[in-house]
């Protein structure tokens, strides 16, 4: 488990002095900032999403990465939010450490929640308000994830049904697993797997479990037309506007201290500090390491490939910016770097999986690299008796420890099978029991989405982007 | 009256506590992170309403977003900000709460400025200076709606003066009547309505009044040349950059926590967190309303509509965010989310009133919303002694309390009456004094405002933008 | 020198009192915080010098500003923060105040560093990777100045090789003189020239060595093809897309709040709020000014003049903002308003030295001005005992002082001398073992740079574009 509140417990111990309980209330307004700035990072996806596809289909790209924050909001507001974090018991600074209650698991094996539901009850205080609006974020962000892979052939109702589901279902699960005191993080923690399986910022709760449902839903859509031609050899499908991208790929990096920094949840931990730092040393060798990679292998600094590094170097930092030094962060965002061109190309080429924007290499690949990360660079200078283990810190292969590893290690594969299991059972049911499936007629999609799902052009002013 | 320093004015009381002058330190932080946020809408702003207009008027439309900030900014430093809140006494920690002094009301009948002008004086301490920063920020956002309202047709010279005039004198009215200590937020409390009018981030202060603007500037330039048929039918005009206008809407969002969680003043009010989530909570449902409102009533999901719709619960929720509970936002932003489509089309086919963006609707008609839905939704949790009330929470209908909603309706008729007459005969005497009136020249307009106002193609490479 | 930790040594007298600890926790947070919104700035900075070049080369140069984010951290990350920061001897709270080793002086001569090297060490604290965290964007913001004065026409290969040289070895020489605990900063101090040479956030550190890498830069390019005709006479080369360079300086508006208002370090000095109001008026008055002005020599009012005008503002009140009143920074807009386009004319009409952008003008000419503002304008409320001088408070001319102002110019001579020397040689000696030289091709400059160099379009499908 991630202690979430860790930091908030220590400093509930004496919650009547004034210097405790202001440190509690700036540790809110922190985390507050953290969910503004995470919500901002939808701005990013969507200007990354959009300008790595084609004019033809701006507006309906666009449009979902808009319209998967509120959809995935809703349902995460109704059901989502009880089902990840409803085991806590709500007490003092309007939360507790979580009991042990969970999905499966902890000897309940069914879920008790005990309010949260449409955020209703008395145990809504303030800080519950903002640890939801802190999580909500998050899931928006797994949410956002498949928009990319299944660009410009998803029919925007089905798509509908996507945001509804992640955040009301798809979502919550790791997410109570992981982070909500679940089986996840408690299971191979009391088996002596170093502090049991954790995610400091979600690189297992986020991008992996995001990244699959990217990597199930662009299977189920198949490739676009045109994409593979009769020999099965991938043809470059130009996004048609790089700058656009680019300055997508700079709001994420800016959004992702929100996501990393934040994760600290105390204003007081200011290991906080540390997180900001390894986030963007990762980002910065991940970015350099993919220009150099890739023109090494085209000749060229393809600014896609730059952009997809630095976002895989933020992916794989993620889970363990808060345990690592500084060297670690760089070697994680130079093998971030290599790995996700290498993805790209072998999604691409060996697998003829079809991926407009490369968010199956990004998020599910680098973000399984992120999880396992945990297991090897963790310095042990930080997480002493996390998922209440004994652990003084958690520690990776470089301290010699194994076990860790070996927790990550499980807890990755536990995601990539039930959330590979859930998300294709979702799509292969929708597109069953949807009239004419989940995937947008030909003849739309050779148009372009724009005119038949959203009523208008993106440009209907620009010669040629029509 | 909003009250501004009620948290403030709590810890003053012991000010020479180290906690409590750290609590002060942080707010005024907190002040000064929001004020940025709310500087950086502008961006939001501008790129939403460049996005809906057509790319002959894009700079224009852009720079008028871009100049607003400076020539409101101008004109509050010069003389709004003392005209507005010069009747505060600057003592601890470098102001107190007001004592009572405005524009009409309280027994002086004339504005009594202790200082401020062009912020000088001795009384100019560094918080001073962080409020100035944080209400300038709330002026410039009043000033830019009418840009939205009054694009592809306006001079720049006569924009010119708008945007000093709105910073001088049209925002700083209603902003000293209502958070300066003026008579429109103590009359109606010392008539027991309620805790007296009551806006606790600005769906009046800034919204209604700006929308207001925004609507007598549009009926006295008149709809652009061709908007409407020989029988007043209203045809299209499709914003030439939808990606744009949708990514505007982030900004917005994003922004919009500086806007309403901040509003708090203190961080050590933890309300903060209860009024950021709540802005998010009304943002999700006011879109996804939006979609499906606008996908019932024409076939699709009009992402126009969307952004609109967004923006309408955001401006709704304003006022009332620290006021009600989770549920309340959801229905405020799914109210606001309906209310905004029909306004558009109400607007635009019922009083043939051109309106290029939908900011009469968004801010205008939402804002006068979320006015009264204070008065309807506030759940006597917070605000217990406001405007010197004797309420222990502003309680809106579902409390039971009808004299709120009264308190409501009779500010936001005095909005609606003051800046009405008062923008309304601006802009006419604007028109009667300026050679050819403040409208550009038939030719310009068919031409694009760009080449003739400000010398310049937005796209000069882009064929078909010029 | 800057007395980056003047606040925070203070508080470490006392540094087992819990509320001194929150203070720096709280400070911590505040760094990080700025730290994100100047890293933020890179996207401004992209898209004002994307925008203004043309469509042809928009990859290459919106590439430029991406790339040098992870090359100048890279640069700076193993060699330059060791360079810049090796003197502190990091104790309390991770850091104390410099102990006065520096490159040159303060009887040294030469540089000890202590640590820092790739950030490895015990000495790595997180309040040392926070600090990092901020000089590390400070740096970045130097190294992206010289992409806007040569776009169009640099080679990528070269502009790899100066943003790493600009993270390790350029732009550290005057941090460290200045903020370092160098001899820059410290000599005019013991020569009783007022405080010695003071530099609040950087408009010497950052825009003036900045500014001066972009001028030698463009004079060892030369101009574009076509800039200038048989006559000498400049030819106006449109800016492809205006609506994105508007954006952009909203995004450095915005990102300058971290920039100026963070370099208090301690969110418990609250001249943060001075720092942050000023910046903002010097960006109106600035932004206003230049409308007028270059509507008074043209009849327009040419967006990218409004532009450089408030960005010449921003740049001209940094290193002065906590020193000076409200009205001291709006005269400093003013000037810098007026500055800014003179300059632009000046560089390009009788320097016939071809800046694509304005960079040279506004970080240059607007950085040397915002350096000798201290010493003309600074009020003696800020900054006792800084540079451990006897000083009450950095004072200017206008309170008498005309010391102060011979420390700023003599600053300012040093870094015009000592980058100049540096960046010419820099870019001369590359241009010299470079094949072919730093200069594209003629061919690929006609063309654009776009396919030639990074492999792909800017907008494949926007006809016009390519």
């Amino acid at each position: 488990m991630k202690e979430l509140f860790h930091n908030l417990a220590q400093v509930t111990v004496i919650e009547d002095d004034p210097v405790v309980i202001l440190g509690q209330q700036i540790s809110l307004m922190w985390i507050v900032i953290g969910a503004a700035l995470v919500i901002f990072m939808q701005a990013g996806f969507a200007l990354v999403e959009t300008g790595f596809c084609r004019a033809k289909h701006a507006v309906h790209v666009v449009s979902t990465n808009f319209a998967v924050f509120g959809l995935g909001f809703i349902g995460f507001f109704f059901i989502g939010f009880a089902f990840a974090f409803g085991g806590f018991s709500y007490s003092a600074f309007g939360m507790t450490a979580p009991v042990g209650k969970a999905l499966i698991g902890s000897g309940d094996w069914i879920f008790l929640w005990q309010g949260g539901w449409a955020l209703s009850g008395n145990a809504i205080t303030p800080a519950v308000l903002g640890f939801f609006l802190y999580m909500v974020a998050f899931m928006d962000t797994t949410a956002t994830i498949p928009t990319g892979s299944m660009a410009e052939r998803w029919k925007w109702k089905s798509f509908v049904a996507w945001g509804l589901f992640c955040g009301a279902v798809y979502y919550p699960i790791i997410a109570a697993w992981t982070w909500g005191g679940g089986w996840l993080a408690r299971t191979w923690s009391s088996m002596s797997l170093g502090a049991g399986y954790v995610d400091f910022a979600g690189s297992g709760v986020v991008h992996t479990v995001g990244g699959v449902a990217a990597l199930t839903g662009a299977i189920v859509l198949g490739p676009r037309i045109g994409k593979f031609d009769k020999d099965g050899k991938a043809r470059a499908m130009p996004g048609h506007h790089i700058p656009m991208a680019m300055i997508g790929s700079f709001i994420l990096l800016f959004g992702w201290f929100g996501f990393n920094a934040a994760s600290t949840f105390a204003a007081t931990d200011v290991q906080f500090a540390t997180a900001a730092t390894n986030t963007a040393i990762a980002a910065a060798f991940g970015a350099i390491t993919a220009m150099m990679w890739i023109t090494r292998r085209t000749g060229k600094p393809d600014p896609a490939m730059m952009v997809n590094g630095m976002l895989g170097g933020l992916v794989a930092v993620t889970g363990a910016c808060a345990f690592v030094a500084p060297w670690a962060a760089a070697v994680i965002g130079i093998v971030a770097g290599v790995l996700v061109i290498e993805a790209v190309f072998f999604i691409e080429r060996k697998l003829k999986i079809d991926d407009p924007v490369g968010a199956i290499a990004v998020h599910g690949v680098c973000g399984v690299f992120g999880v396992l990360a945990v297991g090897i660079f963790a310095n042990g200078s930080y997480g002493a008796g996390w998922n209440g283990s004994g652990s003084t810190g958690v520690s990776g292969i470089i301290k010699g420890d194994w076990g860790q590893l070996g927790a990550q290690a499980l807890g990755a594969g536990v995601i990539i099978v039930v959330n590979g299991l859930l998300s294709y059972t979702f799509f292969k049911l929708q597109n069953k029991f949807t009239k004419g499936g989940i995937r947008s007629s030909a003849e739309d999609e050779i148009q372009g989405l724009d005119i038949p799902e959203m009523g208008v052009y993106a440009y209907p002013e620009f010669a040629g982007a029509r």
